[in-house]
């Protein structure tokens, strides 16, 4: 894991945006699967005038990592990811990939066949979760899998006002061993409300109860992170991440 | 080749301002070499206030391509990129490997033992050399070498003004072969004096009269240019590298 | 350029078959474009006891880097490929991709889409040619794209006697271009027959009059040849790629 | 995780030998860590004959993963793998990098510096160990780290007899964070005496316990076995592993 104290969250939003722009210009199909979310607001502002209407990006294809379906509707994280990105990035719908209900079980055979993820940018909860891999439900043996929402999943409480009744009672998300493929992985946090979650992941024992310790695992991990989310971690002992 | 035309010397800039940072913020030694001269200045304006003093850049090393030794001072090169870059970025002495007379026999070894260069930043010059591989003296079955200095050498002549008597009469470069095996390579280019270079080549014949028409074997080489320098290419045909 | 000299054929059919089986046992999907002729009929005869059959292959799949295409019957190359190790390697058909007059346009398109070429194995003919780059027609600055045969074509004239009425007026092959784009590159030669051109591909300069002096530019090349092919080769001069 | 049941234990070696022939045998330096024990041993009377005194093996630098050191003496592992295979090999000292208890707390580093490692091959124990990784005390967290030996560690129980006076109270290994970062790793495991740990490895849960369970993670692990030890997977399960 290499670790990365910004600033601010402009500072950690352009170090991002930094990465996936440098990972999409090059002679080579690339396949990006990234975050929807309000932590990367910032970051696909700084990308989308560089991208938008690009005639060299044709080689660039997005891939979804987790989706809540709705029924006679285009998933939830979709719909996020077009009015954050897609849709004023221009991005053509040939290269999009969309994860449903009825493709979920085939989708990383695709990704496999089309030569595996390059990048991945996600974001992380502060409960810890990553993708839809929820506390304490989270299963670290699983490549894409399906999750239930139901009374026993703490999360769904905190979200339980937005759940339309067409929601599927589960999400489909990568797992722990899905990510590890990811030849990169960029974690983008911020804030105070995230840093307890922060500090346990990185530090912390590795648990389902805070899902993110899992990625500790990972070989080509950048985490992004800005002050507020870092002022608990004890800089004795991040040194070596560092 | 991926071939990109940004609207000018700014966006050229900063999409190789991208690629640098990207390529540094990982969880692994990285080895990179980048250029010197006009071109990448505002590139280097973008990279500075990102990585200077960051302490999550110990792991970057630079190493010099080619180089000017001049007797009892520092390398002309050297110097250049102190002045642009290492100085204001404040890059530690331990993370720069100085390239000399004395040493450029084994330089390459190095470089190999440290696990190749993984990104490369280089310029092209008006009469397409790129390095020190000068028209028409360049041998493209070289590592690093040394090209000579003299009269027979038509590019001596421009620079003949700014030739110090204890200079050497040598240049130090790697050659075509060197770059042929770093893991990224990017050539940047702008305004309209490089317009003919840029299409000779891209599109001409490969020729050591046009040293850079080589580089197009690359495998993973990124060409990042101006509108200025990209004027004389035909449409048509550069849409496969795109 | 890894240069390796193996003591005989048989010496030089084991390294090769070391090297093509590791790249397919591993947890990816891998794509790979193997040599027909006589030179690897060894290397088959090593690797097919250990994959026929083998469920653990099923992430191998199998390209044509080039093909001589016959009407209304199955291309040249495949054929050959099919009698020496498709078939009796038991590799199902989905995982064979085959080229022909209908799909070269669009082939190398369909690799790139599956994440490019992980592992090629050549042989070079006694002319200087790799895949169905002849000389003097070979064109370097070619991914794949159809060579004439017609009375000019010095080659042809060997292989006259074998023409089928039915046979294309052209090959369909793969240019140096798109061997740049080769993750790993093995070249097999073997024979006294071999050892000027050998010589000349390693030693001579780069030119379509000896094609496969192009590929000394590949950052990941291991040639393997025999002694015999290796008999002109100066031992001080090929110090450097020992 | 690519599994790969062979018939039997020369099959196994053979397969391994592949892998590490062809890791070997390419234009670049690598840098590899081998395991000792009664496992390889016929993987290495399969490497020897190919890489003994061969002039094309220079670039290769050989690592240890794990050591006991023995005051006054070479270390144990060191020792096996001289017998076993550097010294038979005719491997040049200058290629192979000791490890001990002066230089531990730095041999990681040296590794980055040297572009990491390309290539791991590993055993595992009836116990479940991987290199010295312990159980119940394997760290999961640890890069390299020393692992007491003492009258809590089971595993000491067995070896007692053979812990020489001048033994050193603890055992030197890489950690799980450490393995991660390989390159391509490699199991090899055979024998009914190991069918009960490889089966609670590859799909029991992640545990101290049984410490190869971790390796799941690892995004480019090969794990080959005879039959014997496969005798206890559930052909149902592992079929996503093939």
């Amino acid at each position: 894991m290499k670790l990365v104290i910004t600033k601010d969250y402009k500072a950690m939003s352009e170090l991002a945006a930094h990465i996936v722009l440098s990972e999409m210009f090059v002679d080579k199909r690339v396949n990006v699967a990234i975050t929807a979310g309000r932590t990367p607001k910032l970051m696909y502002e700084q990308i989308i005038p560089v991208i938008k209407g690009n005639p060299s990006l044709k080689n660039v294809h997005y891939y979804m990592f987790d989706e809540t379906p709705i029924t006679h509707r285009i998933g939830d994280n979709r719909q996020q990811l077009n009015d954050l990105f897609f849709t004023p990035a221009l991005i053509p719908s040939v290269q999009i990939h969309p994860l449903d209900e009825h493709n979920d079980d085939d989708y990383e055979a695709q990704i496999e066949a089309a030569g595996g993820l390059d990048l991945m940018v996600i974001g992380m909860g502060a409960d810890g979760h990553f993708c839809a891999n929820m506390p304490p439900k989270a299963d670290f043996d699983q490549y894409m899998y399906r999750i239930n929402i139901d009374e026993s999943f703490p999360w769904q409480k905190r979200y339980q006002d937005s759940v339309l009744p067409e929601q599927s009672t589960y999400m489909i998300t990568m797992g722990a061993k899905s990510l590890m493929k990811v030849k990169r992985l960029v974690l983008i946090v911020n804030g105070s409300e995230k840093a307890e979650a922060l500090k346990a992941a990185i530090l912390g024992p590795v648990t389902t109860l805070l899902p993110a310790s899992i990625l500790r695992y990972h070989p080509n991990l950048t985490v992004i992170v800005d002050e507020e989310a870092a002022a608990l971690l004890d800089r004795q002992e991040i040194q070596k991440f560092l």
